[in-house]
């Protein structure tokens, strides 16, 4: 069981739980952070660069944080960071898609000063094709366990 | 006027306008996408690592992408990019917080292979106390002008 950052090991892997995304969540998240054509006008949305409706890259990784938030990678303690790397979005995110997320420990670096560590995940969410549509890199900070 | 890839400089600067972020925004987002006590519940938040209430961290990057789409730095181009690099959450966002975002070109990369180019504009959101809160560096995509 992950409890600490002492049981994280490099190599370790996470596989979330589904989740589908609607017209409707990707029109209601991109109407209030994204109001951008190919985001909120199926219609409008055939004639650009995305080719028809897609999430807004932000959208999609709001989703890739709950994916996350539900598995609890690092058991009782919670997803806390201090930023991000490598965050790409591969292919659009399309209405009825249905989304998971795949992990793998790549990074653990004990702090000299603190009782914690810093552990990076490379992420991965897939969509129902197995195609991989955004990928990210968290910088994770996880408390040591007590001596 | 900035209307294509070419009309955009080194050193080039943008200012957004202003938004606050509600107690009852940051609650609504965090249920939907990050549900965590630091971000859902105001009592519980005390007793963690933000010592009180603070916006997901999504929640502050989609709250920037918006104050973006608001600015058009790209004229009549969308906000599009393949990623985005070194993003960093400096501060917590509070409820009550008013938010602005300052931006300038550090690099510009013309594709050698499409009618396009690479903007990257280092981005960083400040509160009303003029505090950075939030800083990332987008791939940007934008259209050369048109032989």
């Amino acid at each position: 069981m992950i409890e600490w950052f002492d049981d994280l090991k490099l190599g370790m892997r996470f596989k979330s739980g589904e989740v589908t995304v609607s017209k409707e969540d990707i029109l209601r998240f991109a109407r209030e952070f994204d109001p951008q054509p190919f985001h909120t006008d199926e219609e409008a949305a055939k004639d650009t660069v995305l080719g028809g409706l897609a999430a807004s890259g932000w959208h999609t990784a709001a989703i890739a944080m709950n994916l996350c938030v539900q598995m609890r990678p690092f058991g009782p303690h919670p997803l806390f960071g201090a930023g991000v790397d490598d965050l790409r979005w591969l292919k659009p995110v399309r209405p009825g898609d249905t989304l998971h997320l795949e992990g793998e420990v790549v990074e653990l670096v004990p702090s000299r000063s603190r009782p914690q560590g810093v552990v990076r995940i490379k992420w991965t969410a897939y969509n129902q094709n197995g195609e991989a549509v955004y990928t990210f890199n968290p910088i994770g900070i996880v408390p040591r366990r007590p001596a």
